[in-house]
């Protein structure tokens, strides 16, 4: 029963992250994001490139990203799964990003590792599905 | 001690998955392949739709994927990254697919869980990244 309860309990912590990420992200505010990341995260990106390889490249691209969108943003997981053990934790879900005209899900697949006494994340995949004519599906449905 | 020779023959064993669906993928062996996966994993693939219930939708895209290539598939992992629990794991590598015209890098996440004495992937993530214009990105090298 006690390994149910901590396994449990971090279960709770993660999704705690993950909720954290998603109110970081519609407050648009990148240091908030950031917080949340190990510093050798390493980020396989819905923009280019193939990788980010440490978190300073990551914040650069949310600061583009944030730059990018003038209206507000607002994230919703959906289908959202954790598996956790003592150390180590993954999560998946679908994530619809709405901005002004912009409406789209993505699929985010996030890992993290204890640090100390604290949950980061030190890797993440957020993408979308490619069709036969190598365009991005950015109009999908769950 | 201990606990990091345990960890270490986690990761040594799911490096031997890891290289196991390359094989089983270079040898276009579908049910070899699938061998690999928990009957309820959760697929984020390359190809629609946004994700894969189960381990039926998964094999049928792999079948389709496999039929569309007539030559002789070559997938090879750069910079893979294990990192294992007592329970749970995760991987993270660059894959670089070859197969007759076809000469693409994709990004690839495996989420692990030990199920009995066996270890099953649950959860996996594949993509390119998209550009402004929505076009998956299919040609970037690292």
């Amino acid at each position: 029963v006690a390994a149910v309860d901590m396994k449990s309990q971090t279960e709770s912590q993660i999704k705690q992250l993950m909720d954290e990420w998603i109110a970081a992200v519609n407050a648009k505010d990148v240091e908030r994001v950031m917080a949340l990341y190990a510093s050798d995260v390493v980020v396989f990106d819905y923009p280019p490139p193939l990788q980010h390889v440490g978190i300073d490249s990551h914040r650069r691209s949310f600061e583009q990203w944030f730059a990018m969108m003038p209206d507000q943003v607002t994230c919703q997981l959906k289908d959202l799964r954790i598996t956790a053990g003592d150390e180590i934790a993954f999560a998946r879900a679908l994530n619809h990003i709405v901005s002004g005209k912009m409406d789209q899900w993505v699929r985010a697949t996030v890992c993290f590792e204890k640090r100390g006494r604290e949950w980061k994340v030190v890797h993440e995949h957020v993408s979308v599905p490619i069709d036969e004519k190598g365009r991005g599906l950015t109009n999908l449905e769950p």
